[in-house]
């Protein structure tokens, strides 16, 4: 990482603690950057908030999207204080930044009580033999409306 | 599934139908249920909201949060129109519902438009070989963040 991208990480480390001090949830923070400028942050508010998915990064994704008022990051980086949980993996996935860089791993979260690892594990699970029973019920309609989407014009793809 | 739960299907696959035709985002819709009660629902909002978060699931555990006061959903149950993609698996386990039901599957998200199935293979893969660069950069300053919840007493877990 350049002098500047250590900046950045450490603000992202920053907001981890100062969250964790304040009692809105874990110790983790996130900054996106694009152009050189932060335009988006976030620590984890769990706690703070009663919101389960408002870990930092999910946090900083809308703070940053918000403010460009776009549901794309493109050409951004963001910078989180530990490797995303599959969550917000996903979050990045869909948001579609340059790239990101963390600090904290996986293994370091797992022995500091977080269950990410149990996560990822569960994921690569047939949906029916994960330990929160995911049960597939076909419905008729529900495949009608992924046809009427199919075939709807002037839609906006995401 | 009983009449009961069919019904609250249905009230998920409405509520897809219902945020396509009006422009909030793609075909998904969610609801969340408590001692036979809607406590929670959401449609996908990518597009209305300008946020990427906005998946049927996360906008309805948000909801069914809020109302309930709590990070946790113990003893409910989500309806979900689709396969939830890995950011709404994860949510879900953070959330810590009983169980989930759903309609389409990943395939036929896929067949859609949806990237799914996408992310659930990025997923299995390590950081450094994602298509969207996931860098682990050691900073000892989040090391020590870490230590500093582990030693940190009155924390609330979740």
């Amino acid at each position: 990482m350049t002098d500047e991208q250590k900046k950045f990480m450490q603000l992202a480390i920053d907001l981890s603690r100062q969250g964790m001090q304040a009692g809105h949830g874990g110790p983790f923070g996130c900054v996106i950057v694009k152009d050189g400028e932060v335009i988006g942050k976030g620590f984890n508010s769990v706690a703070g908030t009663n919101d389960p998915t408002a870990h930092a990064e999910v946090v900083a994704i809308r703070d940053a999207c918000n403010r460009l008022q776009s549901f794309q990051l493109e050409d951004c980086e963001i910078y989180t204080s530990c490797e995303p949980c599959p969550m917000c993996v996903g979050a990045i996935y869909w948001a579609r930044p340059a790239r990101v860089f963390y600090a904290n791993t996986r293994k370091g979260a797992a022995d500091a009580g977080f269950d990410d690892d149990f996560i990822y594990e569960e994921l690569k699970l047939p949906t029916n033999e994960r330990s929160i029973p995911m049960i597939h019920s076909h419905t008729d309609d529900a495949q009608r409306v992924f046809q009427e989407w199919i075939d709807m014009e002037n839609k906006t793809l995401y």
